[in-house]
């Protein structure tokens, strides 16, 4: 029953259906499993409670 | 120190209060701790955020 | 599809197999589901992992 | 490529800026890393969210 | 910076090493990011650690 | 009661003390709250268990 997290900035509803899709098939052909035991939680991180090198993101300049 | 962390579609207050007396009463009958450093946090997850066999909450059909 | 973390000091074969059947039961009865879509997942956390006020258990005199 | 998760009530901007900026500089200094490795995710986590002691947060007279 | 955990039985390095890779590259894919900020952990979850409806996994005959 | 997880690859002892001391600090001044509600979570992240970029830290030459 393998569980994945994944934590990121918040995406769109097709985004999400596609990492979810896409990490399911993954999962499966690596541990061989089948879909019915693979769950996927998407965590969204708001861009102010993230940190990159100390500077939440919601400040930085650049594009982490 | 346990901690304990529930991952779920939100819940009404009422249940949240009933999932987080009990959960804490199960972990200090079964770990022989006191209440007082017991913690749990529980975590809404958007049925858009989760997916079981690839497919999003939020666009299947059935009752994950 | 609730999914629960128990993070704590290591127990015992017994205590685990108590705290998971617990909570799974807890889980079902405060949130109406049906145990087939419950899992629980224990981490063992060493005491010299585990701090508490700034201390590390391993370390702490007191029993917290 | 230490990654730390803080959860905690929600606070302000500059409380999350501080503790960012905090633990990074303490990370580098403990783990002896650089800080373009290391990255902080803090999740607010409602008071209705989070129980002490089996009571939600949210209920509780004391201040947690 | 998007950070997947995965949570299963342990694998071989093999499979560590496949599942990793195929879950950056559809992160890459679906949320469109470079694979330099995205990292992967994996957590070993023992059989005695994990319990599907209230039964540990290690004490389950199926194979969940 | 704020709760640390740190997620790194395993360090001494005498680092996980000084990281859980530094952090409590920090987390008590950024978020005035007293050593007696925080707690440090430590888990050792083996490197064939993380990856970046898309590959293990295990099988990486440099030193992410």
């Amino acid at each position: 029953m393998p569980i994945i997290h994944v934590y990121a900035f918040e995406r769109s509803l097709e985004q999400k259906r596609e990492i979810a899709q896409g990490i399911t098939e993954v999962t499966c052909k690596a541990y061989d499993v089948s879909p019915e035991i693979v769950t996927v939680y998407i965590f969204d991180v708001p861009k102010e409670n993230a940190a990159h090198a100390g500077v939440l993101a919601s400040e930085a300049e650049g594009k982490p």
